[in-house]
């Protein structure tokens, strides 16, 4: 198939899922994926990549991988691209294989995405859970696909290096029994989480914004946590109480 | 000027700052608009609109209000409206005349933002700051305009009942000294933020995401202060470590 063709299917979940493959966008992505192992399939480059010097130096250095580098007219980048002023450059990769069950033995902290659906939210928690030391990021089903592109421009290289994958409830569960970790929820209704010691193993679940954690999140938590917040008709980002749940209750 | 030409202008800051006029777009941030004291000068809808019934029902609270609603087309809304797929619903109101200098004496944590751009991210910070119970966040110059659309947006409601102001350097060293705050600065080669006890007044200056502080706020700063985090690769998104901060610095 056409890198440009590839590119346009790779918008859909499905497509990224049957070919795994996914696409970074834009140079700070690309940059940081040439900085990691992942396998690079080839990129597009439209001509406004050569208007910035970081662009030049960018192109430069994918022609000396073995993946093909395709032009591509302005017009025919839009239709693949993700943004909608793009910087002229997207690159197609390999989604690493990553298994729960291999996960190494000195995981301690995990944090779960329960149905959280806001791309760039989700970006910004990858990014978050790797800066502040959390071991394994897992999605469960109803959280918008890791490999999406605004998630990747999101993440800003964390899924390059932190450990991230998408999972369903029986893997949790089975992975969680296995290992002894303690499954905390984020909710409002919970305890104070300044009033509660983290276990040794810890994976906490974030649930969607609007509407919380899901039936099967709440049936298996073993304790739900809360920051007090100023007043009730105030809330957070789901990004930044994610981070500041994190900070607390990093090891 | 008709509505439409008046909310076309004020995408604009120019605009806005002239005239003392902001525009709060899509259903949720024009509910949260109604809910303030604020005055509304006018609202445009388009067909979009009609589609829902939260939608419906916030028309029919607008009607209720002195303030004309004027329905166009849905080109005409396109050409005044911030996002790319409007919900059919804008309202105009004035920018309430908030003066740093008539501040509450009971005020204890200001936050304040040093060339902070992202339009996103501010929107972020000012639902965080409300939330986290800051009592007034000042933008100094080369931070964006709190007025712009999309920091409404972001700001869920919160530019509505918290005290947000752009303010010169002047005005806040005048403010501080006056009112005997130390003012903290985020930064990476700073103190670790648990190994130093918050004052009881604290103004705390964070920075461009990319750039740190500017030289104005490091010349100033009485403290800097930092997240540790899991590695030097690593950084956080600006709205995410204010919050930590905010959480950690709270009174």
């Amino acid at each position: 198939m056409r890198l440009l063709t590839l590119a346009r299917d790779l918008k859909r979940r499905k497509a990224r899922e049957r070919q795994g493959l996914f696409v970074a966008e834009g140079i700070r992505a690309v940059e940081e994926l040439l900085r990691s192992d992942f396998r690079i399939v080839g990129a597009l480059v439209s001509p406004a990549l050569a208007e910035n010097e970081r662009g030049s130096a960018l192109r430069a250095a994918l022609e000396e991988r073995p993946a093909p580098v395709t032009d591509v007219s302005a017009p025919d980048f839009v239709s693949a691209a993700d943004t909608e002023h793009p910087q002229g450059i997207l690159a197609i990769a390999e989604v690493p294989d990553r298994q729960l069950r291999s996960a190494n033995d000195s995981v301690a902290r995990v944090l779960v995405l329960d149905a959280v659906q806001d791309p760039g939210n989700v970006g910004t928690i990858l990014r978050t859970a790797a800066a502040l030391g959390v071991d394994l990021t897992l999605a469960l089903p109803g959280t918008v696909d890791l490999w999406n592109a605004k998630v990747v421009r999101g993440g800003m290289g964390a899924h390059f290096h932190h450990p991230c994958l998408t999972v369903t409830w029986d893997e949790l569960d089975t992975f969680r029994r296995a290992r002894h970790f303690a499954l905390w929820g984020a909710g409002a209704e919970g305890q104070p989480v300044e009033s509660v010691r983290a276990p040794e193993r810890l994976a906490l679940v974030v649930g969607n914004e609007g509407h919380g954690l899901t039936a099967p999140a709440r049936e298996r938590v073993d304790q739900l946590v809360a920051l007090p917040l100023a007043s009730a008709v105030e809330s957070l980002n789901v990004a930044v109480a994610t981070g500041i749940l994190l900070y607390l209750l990093r090891r």
